[in-house]
């Protein structure tokens, strides 16, 4: 199966979450809205479909159209290796998925805190309340709760659940990357008290598969477009 | 199977879309957080596992502990009689049960743009403009989004996928009358644009499940603490 990514092609967003799955297991895919006429492609098919998604990414395999990222990565898991084999061991990696898609609008909305449609300088005042909050709150939540849920891995293997990466280790990975990005300050910080998603963070990018992802020009580097940005003045 | 519900015990909430589906099956379930002792349980539970949910609700199923609202309704859908037999089918309701969850997200938010732990007098200002952008740009985009899946089910059934009603219709039905709780002016307005959603609403409303349901005691009015709240002066 040959698979189509539809992302926006200037940023790592959402989109990074799958690219990251699909480069882990060296699976065949374009990544259509960064090819010739891409932005076009990727805004007309999105209303086309009888089962249109609300937003991208999303991505076509065959004759199904597969939007919201943790969908994605649930359907994909299973597909490239990703996944446990049992259903109550794929609930759970789905559950850290969707809480780490909890914590990515979080931080998102740091920067956006009143309206995604507006610009940031049009919302920096609220901006510095809300990061004054995550950082002080949810950003320490989210880390401790990912760092219990590896100490307390009954295989203590280092990954999130049972004895295999999944997409939600490659999703941890993704997450600590664009913080350390958004948030330079406030994660060294963090991460003194958790090694265990430190550790977590460099075995994924030393991954083959990753490695050659994070060093190829497909990898877009982090920038102020995405859902990561770094605003000194929020890093506080 | 028993299920065992946990969540806050005062507020409809996240947990309401588990009820509904619990509800409108007519299945075994306790709401164990509103029983006695029951806040307690509640939070000292969650700890305790080793995949342990980040936070509420979640349903204890057996063995099983499944936490994230939309994770929950994959599991139960299934059991309950509301998913369809196929995986692709399957994958398209829990996308529009992803999609609501976001929604429900930006609902939430409008009263609490800065933090959730701080009060809404504490955000008030910010508010304001956070619902002003939400009912200019979000709630009439959503709307028109499920007005249109709706329209386009190739089986005019009126629920959003297939002939028979999904735990994603009872969520979209949750949604509709916690925007009219919340934002009566500003929806009165978006539903003349949406005549099969508001027909979905009602036609929920009137399943016998559900029907006995919202007339019982066990239905949480909504309040000034859940998800929905009414503050006359966000509803321009």
């Amino acid at each position: 199966m040959r698979y189509d990514l539809y992302y926006w092609p200037m940023v790592q967003g959402r989109g990074e979450f799958v690219r990251l799955a699909l480069e882990d297991a060296g699976a065949a895919y374009r990544d259509v809205a960064r090819g010739a006429n891409g932005m076009a492609r990727l805004v007309r098919f999105m209303g086309r479909y009888a089962r249109a998604p609300f937003a991208s990414p999303y991505l076509v395999a065959g004759r199904l159209v597969i939007g919201q990222t943790a969908n994605i990565l649930l359907y994909l898991g299973p597909r490239l290796g990703l996944a446990p084999k049992n259903e109550a061991d794929r609930l759970w990696i789905h559950q850290l998925n969707l809480t780490i898609a909890d914590w990515l609008v979080e931080a998102h909305d740091v920067h956006h805190p009143i309206g995604s449609g507006l610009y940031y300088e049009e919302q920096k005042r609220e901006a510095k309340r809300r990061a004054a909050d995550f950082l002080a709150h949810r950003l320490p939540k989210f880390v401790a709760y990912f760092e219990d849920i590896l100490a307390k891995n009954p295989a203590r293997s280092g990954w999130l659940a049972g004895r295999r990466a999944s997409t939600a280790d490659l999703a941890l990975f993704q997450m600590v990357a664009g913080l350390r990005y958004a948030f330079p300050r406030a994660m060294a910080k963090r991460e003194k008290k958790a090694r265990r998603v430190v550790a977590l963070h460099d075995r994924v990018a030393a991954r083959a598969g990753v490695a050659a992802y994070l060093a190829s020009p497909r990898r877009i580097p982090f920038n102020q477009y995405g859902i990561f940005r770094h605003y000194p003045e929020l890093d506080r």
